[in-house]
């Protein structure tokens, strides 16, 4: 039995949702826009910001998600005493969490890192393929109680990325072909795709074929990056989360704001299932 | 004026080295060899011990590096104040800091990453090229003072990484060559090139043409991964640095150690130069 996979399935029906939140807590003096509220910041200690802002949203989203990735870019110097409260929060609320490191490292550098996010308390990461080593690092999750689940960078949502996942090729098909053949031989849970509009329904239908249907696709790329979420209900099958993440973290209601995402998937799935 | 690189060189020409001493903290739970001594586990601070061993290695090492690669796979957890600490120690004893995070992702994350690493004052980091945003990436990377070096992993010391790196074809080329064009035309300081038996002097060969005489080429995998440090110093040119980690930091005597390789490099570089 896959815990990861099986433990997703079972909430998709019970909450009837895909959605996926995406925690991105970026600090007042990191960027202009899309930053946490400067409520958060009154002892000007950051980890401690970060971390009651993502609990906030947490609270304020689980009723409607299933799941929860954490961008690990935001999260630098945050302790494992941090994540792991974090990933029990998520526990006690029913969520699914899902570390987004993209990990691509050689096996043992990858060993360790599984280390730590088994030490957190993370249900599964996200890797990227380019190192080739699919198979081990796919091995050494699944080896932990419960299992890590392994979801693979296949196409990715920005723009620039065609370059190298569609128009790069691997004995004559593109490298996302072969990235979501590994995902399948390999045994690992699933793959990331965006949504957004450099990526079309062929592309998505293509993934979803190779991997079969139990598998997760995790769509970014809706909301702020602007990705199409009918296509991805539409091709990506029944296993799929459509992560949002600044448009609902940074909304001034997120609770209002993951309401409406919440109310027209549940339509979408209807029409198309 | 480059920060990253001329430093670099002028650090070499002084020094008369070419080693970065990779620091790869694993502790003694986390697998059954090249973990960190015991003594460092005194208080049961896992961030502690992983702080104090970077501290000692540093100092068995200083006199014979010109820079530190710290691998972020086993640093998950240490608080910004960690970083800054590990770094502003490099810094005083005049050695160039890499963190080695491998940092692959859409632009705003990638941004997010970097100012944490600015923070962490790290002089340069290395990263994937897979989403195919370098030209972002490095633009934010050197809109810091001094400016942080990119330094692109463009050829994998594991021996997988042929799949995707030389297998794979971008316009009818190996990947490898791709990605080390993207690292001329976008101006990054640099490619991280393994130099072992997969990649052979044709490869290594290759990328110096293409990236030009002055940036950088890490070379990882001497060492426990077997790599050939003639075919790195033959072939690689002026400007590298090979990567020396658990042959130096889990050896019983690290200075003994660094110091039978930095006699080898200089021979070598002797004779090829």
């Amino acid at each position: 039995m896959n815990d990861f996979l099986s433990k997703l399935a079972s909430l998709m029906k019970e909450r009837n949702s895909v959605i996926c939140v995406g925690l991105d807590p970026a600090i007042p003096n990191q960027r202009d826009v899309n930053v946490i509220p400067k409520k958060y910041m009154n002892n000007d200690d950051e980890n401690e910001a970060r971390f009651n802002f993502c609990l906030d949203i947490i609270d304020n989203i689980a009723d409607y998600a299933i799941a929860v990735k954490i961008n690990e870019q935001y999260m630098f110097g945050m302790s494992v005493r941090n994540h792991l409260s974090i990933s029990n929060y998520l526990k006690k609320k029913d969520l699914i969490s899902i570390y987004d490191c993209k990990l691509g490292d050689i096996a043992d550098s990858a060993e360790s890192k599984l280390h730590w996010i088994h030490k957190s308390g993370y249900d599964g990461i996200t890797t990227n393929p380019l190192p080739g080593n699919l198979e081990r690092v796919v091995n050494f999750a699944h080896r932990y109680t419960p299992r890590i689940g392994i979801i693979v960078v296949t196409l990715m949502s920005n723009p620039e990325a065609c370059k190298y996942f569609i128009e790069s090729k691997y004995n004559s098909d593109s490298i996302y072909c072969e990235i979501a053949n590994d995902v399948k031989k390999y045994d690992a849970d699933g793959c990331v795709v965006g949504a957004t509009k450099h990526i079309d329904s062929k592309e998505i239908g293509n993934i979803r074929r190779m991997i079969g249907k139990k598998r997760l696709i995790l769509f970014p790329g809706i909301g702020t990056q602007k990705g199409d979420s009918i296509k991805a209900i539409k091709f990506g099958g029944n296993n799929i989360l459509i992560n949002i993440g600044r448009k609902i973290i940074y909304s001034d209601k997120p609770k209002d704001s993951i309401e409406k995402y919440f109310d027209q998937f549940k339509e979408l799935r209807k029409r198309f299932y």
